[in-house]
């Protein structure tokens, strides 16, 4: 018993430091080992299987849209980045160079993507020459590499696993349609799969994608309080058609330049599900991406019959992601350890459960505990799954709404950013002069203006000046 | 009509010139588009698609036995790489090297991988501890980056796209049958799924992975006669545990190396079925491997109730990957288009096909046209789709049989090897000598020594000497 203790206490409390917690959650639930690259980590199988489900799933979505795969090269030589001028200037100081191959000093040096637009430009230029080969709605899963000073797991790393899709449309309102449609499906994901509410808005120019006209964001609250941008989709006009020639002839048979987006999202993913559903004891994972929705547990599994009964069970709930864990711990470190690892429901079996016909489910997230008569069970775990599903995202929401201030004026916004933690609603001037004095004197930055407008005041928070938009500010991951 | 006849022209025959035929299709079939980077190819979506399937189902049988995949880091350390030395001797001529980063030189070079035996060492050696943590049975799908002097797409390229298993266990007969399931797994995959016989066996020692004690390999003979190396599977010893210090304390309590092995197979399979179904009208997919497996073609579309009808007849045959072409182009063109992209069945609808309630079908590999009842459509096609996929794998089991010889001395050798092209069975005594002599004399390697072997001499066929082992020796790619 001291042992199983022991594995639970070992995680740091999150009142007590939030970010302990979370790179104990990350370590202890096994998602994640560090590597020897620094920023570079190793995605374990418990982490890894994760990835899968959203994978998955997020796929499926992609593909009801009409969304095809491809594979680029992970390679970009330095004249290809450099041909976009806002571009290259976002993305050079952080980029990793390969300068050597095959024992020989390269003529050209060559980046590793920190992501593909250049890629894809290079490619629609070769493969688009007419109205009939509109829209190019490609997509690939891969890795990307960026240089970051200061990494975390998941959240900020070195390399990170993503998909990145890039699109080419004949006019402007399909590709802005695009973009919109894109946001949208990541944010029904979030909430549906993840259970994680979003924010849907715009970003202002300073915070927007280099090279894009328009960025489009999904953002979370974390338990901190802190925002987390979850996901982006980007507008890139025609900017990116004139600086790489991506021209089609329309059905009048005269030259223009396509319209293109790009959206993403990656394994930070994997990082807002632990810092919105985890608890003290461990990760907290929806059953929609849980590797393993239900742990069959043996109670007394050296009596006879306990382990039989144990294995009928797995086979009831076949229809579910279930394992029974027959391995030769005993019960309660086994309870502590798939709590660790956030398996929704743990389903207790014992001689006395077996003679009742019956078993015990402990929810993952409420720590309720239901007894079941075994002829309901494969219901009841449906049935609590789905619950467990949509009551996680309302906790979420009720989380977020009660961590959403407003502020009016400068004195209200130094007020709730000193003293609360969580999103604040204030009016914007739209001056980027604005946003950066927020920063200095509030330490927050724009997350976004969201799609459903407020006009909570007619000024601007800073300035007083006229007031164009609402902007959500925070702290941000 | 003259157009539809030159798109299908523009195939070089390959009886003419194979390698040219080969890259005809990989760019007519829109698999595969050139980079800008030598040896870097884009896979397009006719490509990508076919990978997805060829995951999905490895995956699967990868995961019945007991593979749980991770994603490791792109980079490896130099000094990570140096660990063991037959491996990096093997490497590090051609590998990418990454010298800077976030715009600093870097301290330590880093190795784009070319394949991950030294991360997954280095990480064994962290996470196991003993006898409880084993085996771990750990795979990664990912991209490696190989410096090759001549590339071709999918069978040699700087960047490809695989799956890399990498396990650990306690004893040295468990990494063995590790092995050989493994490789087994690939040639049951590769006969069932791509349709491609294979001929399972060991590697002479000239011929085994940096590094490893033991390397078994599956072998498919293509259309020209030439051999591909399709898949291997590697028995490490504790060769690199001992490098990397990967120990366990056994039930005994006391310290023990662990066994490995490693097994990988690459989109080098797509070129294989390109090389061993393909024919002169283009690209021919068995049916489990491809994205489209029916399309349904309107003929006299203009026609009222035509392209009602395909629709239909899509949604009666939505139990298979089935599309309906209901673009703006000639029913001829399509039948090209779709021949060229190796569709397996082609179902015809016109208008006097729906007064007769009946469509045409066509089969890609035999071209046999089938007329059915609209009644039986859907029973039909999964008839003949199954029949197809059999049929492939037999008509190509008869062309490689056709094509194995046997030479039991160095005159019948040299003789095969010049007048004929395909798989050679001959004797070897074992020495690397009579390998290497036998690549320059008869320009031939040795492919491996299959599980079946046979004595069809007493000698060596190139040095008399008493024989060791039946060889299958070849022109490889």
């Amino acid at each position: 018993m001291a042992k199983e203790k022991k594995m639970v206490e070992a995680i740091t409390s999150m009142e007590e430091d939030f970010a302990q917690w979370y790179t104990d959650i990350v370590k202890k639930a096994e998602l994640v080992e560090y590597s020897g690259i620094k920023g570079c980590m190793i995605i374990r199988p418990a982490g890894y299987a994760i990835w899968e489900l959203i994978q998955k799933e997020l796929d499926r979505r992609f593909k009801e849209t009409g969304v095809e795969n491809v594979y680029m090269p992970m390679f970009i030589p330095e004249s290809l980045l450099n041909k976009e001028k806002d571009h290259v200037e976002g993305f050079a100081p952080e980029v990793a160079w390969v300068t050597h191959g095959g024992g020989e000093k390269l003529q050209e040096r060559l980046c590793v993507r920190p992501t593909s637009e250049t890629l894809f430009c290079d490619f629609y230029a070769k493969i688009i020459g007419s109205y009939r080969d509109l829209p190019k709605v490609y997509n690939q899963w891969c890795s990307v590499v960026r240089w970051e000073k200061t990494t975390r797991p998941f959240l900020r790393s070195m390399e990170f696993l993503w998909q990145e899709g890039h699109t080419a449309h004949a006019t402007a309102e399909e590709a802005e349609a695009r973009t919109i449609q894109m946001l949208n499906l990541y944010a029904d994901f979030c909430e549906e799969v993840l259970a994680i509410p979003m924010v849907r808005g715009r970003k202002t120019d300073k915070e927007k994608f280099a090279g894009a006209e328009a960025t489009y964001t999904i953002e979370a609250l974390m338990h901190d309080g802190k925002a987390l941008q979850s996901g982006t989709s980007h507008n890139f006009g025609d900017g990116f058609a004139k600086a790489f020639g991506i021209q089609y002839t329309d059905k009048e048979n005269k030259l223009q330049y396509v319209h293109q987006t790009s959206w993403g999202m990656t394994t930070r993913l994997i990082g807002a599900v632990i810092m919105v559903h985890g608890d003290n004891s461990g990760l907290v994972l929806p059953p929609a991406i849980a590797p393993i929705q239900a742990v069959i547990i043996p109670v007394r599994q050296d009596k006879e019959g306990v382990l039989d009964k144990a294995y009928e069970l797995g086979t009831v709930l076949k229809g579910f992601r279930v394992k029974v864990d027959d391995s030769d711990k005993s019960p309660g470190w086994k309870f502590a350890e798939h709590e660790m690892r956030g398996v929704p429901l743990r389903i207790e079996i014992g001689p006395k459960d077996i003679e009742a016909n019956q078993a015990v489910i402990a929810r993952r997230d409420t720590n309720e505990k239901i007894t079941v008569s075994l002829n309901e069970l494969e219901a009841k775990v449906g049935e609590l799954l789905a619950t467990m599903q949509k009551e996680m995202l309302e906790r979420a929401r009720v989380h977020r709404d009660a961590h959403t201030y407003s502020a009016t004026n400068m004195e209200e916004m130094m007020d709730v950013a000193e003293n609360k933690s969580g999103f604040i609603k204030a009016m914007w001037c739209g001056d980027v002069a604005c946003e950066e004095a927020l920063k200095e004197k509030a330490g927050v930055t724009s997350r976004c203006m969201p799609f459903a407008q407020e006009e909570i005041a007619k000024t601007c928070v800073c300035c007083g000046k006229p007031a164009k938009a609402l902007v959500y500010w925070g702290k941000a991951y």
